[in-house]
């Protein structure tokens, strides 16, 4: 039995781009493979009542130094977002559909994009921005573009949000470690235990 | 400039318990001080516009099994409490009554509301249930229940409730290490850093 990390996310939420800054380097360390779950975050909010932590003004103003904190202890750069929150409903559905239809470029995509957006600040959301950051990815940019408005797509990103919310999702970013679920990069840790106790009992 | 750590707290709350647990050691080990602050979490929560964790279903199922994996963590006991979420705002009374005015009882205070709750599963806020664990702990029931009665004291723990919200506290448990404010028992890493940085300042 091969182990895996399952890893729900969405390009808006700065707490999927900190643990996605460590999963790499988790999932090798453990030996495990990592599966990527674009979801959206907004949907999933609506389907479960739960809503954004920035929601609450006294809340979310503590969170933003939170992130600097975890950011700076973790040693990886993040800039919180000027034009926060993002709408990044189109970014998730070309995520849904790169990984679909065109795997090789799937990881360039997700570094772009939470690169330009919480590293570099940038409004990627906005088609204008985001073009020539895909072009600077390599990426080509008219082809990703279009499958934001490609409706089995849509519908894709719309099913694996209502499995997320089905399997008990609430947030991102969620982990899975068989059924066992995470949520919060804070919480890479009791992953990274999850998945050595799987080893231990293989 | 001694160090200090205050801590804004609610009996009602399990992540309260947890950071509890941790404190007085995190405050021996940095050489500081620990200063309670008694709030109450439901006045809190009105003020700031925040809702309980648990509030949100799918979350609140989540939690519960965080809480339960963050104590396994700690190597601390901790039951789900079944009679949660429980109204402890008579007992947030006493404890700041008991801290003003019999000092001397307030940690044995202390320590027989959060494990009567967290570890043993009563329901504590029942004044039946109450007064046994008063007498079991060494304390005066009598006169610890009637502080909860006391104008004054009524009175001062809204006062502090207040003061909580002006400070930017959202929820509990929440620390402040000069002006910096930490939330949640798994931000004591945080807390443990801000102390030691303060006295490297020194």
């Amino acid at each position: 039995m091969s182990r895996e990390i399952e890893f729900y996310f969405d390009f808006g939420s700065p707490n999927s781009y900190l643990a996605w800054t460590q999963l790499h380097g988790l999932a090798e360390r453990c030996d495990a493979s990592l599966r990527y779950r674009p979801i959206s975050l907004g949907a999933l909010f609506k389907a479960t009542g739960n809503v954004s932590p920035m929601a609450v003004p006294i809340k979310g103003k503590y969170l933003i130094r939170d992130l600097l904190r975890c950011a700076a202890g973790l040693e990886v750069p993040l800039l919180v977002n000027p034009h926060f929150p993002l709408n990044t409903l189109p970014l998730m559905r070309m995520a849904q559909g790169i990984q679909l239809r065109q795997a090789d470029d799937f990881l360039p995509f997700v570094t772009a994009m939470f690169t330009s957006i919480w590293v570099d600040g940038q409004n990627t959301a906005d088609p204008e921005v985001l073009q020539p950051v895909l072009q600077q990815a390599g990426l080509d940019a008219v082809a990703i573009v279009a499958l934001a408005q490609d409706s089995d797509i849509k519908a894709e990103l719309k099913r694996q949000t209502d499995d997320a919310v089905a399997r008990g999702v609430f947030g991102a970013p969620t982990f899975f470690v068989g059924e066992e679920m995470f949520w919060g990069h804070d919480r890479l840790n009791h992953v990274e235990d999850a998945l050595r106790a799987s080893a231990d009992v293989q």
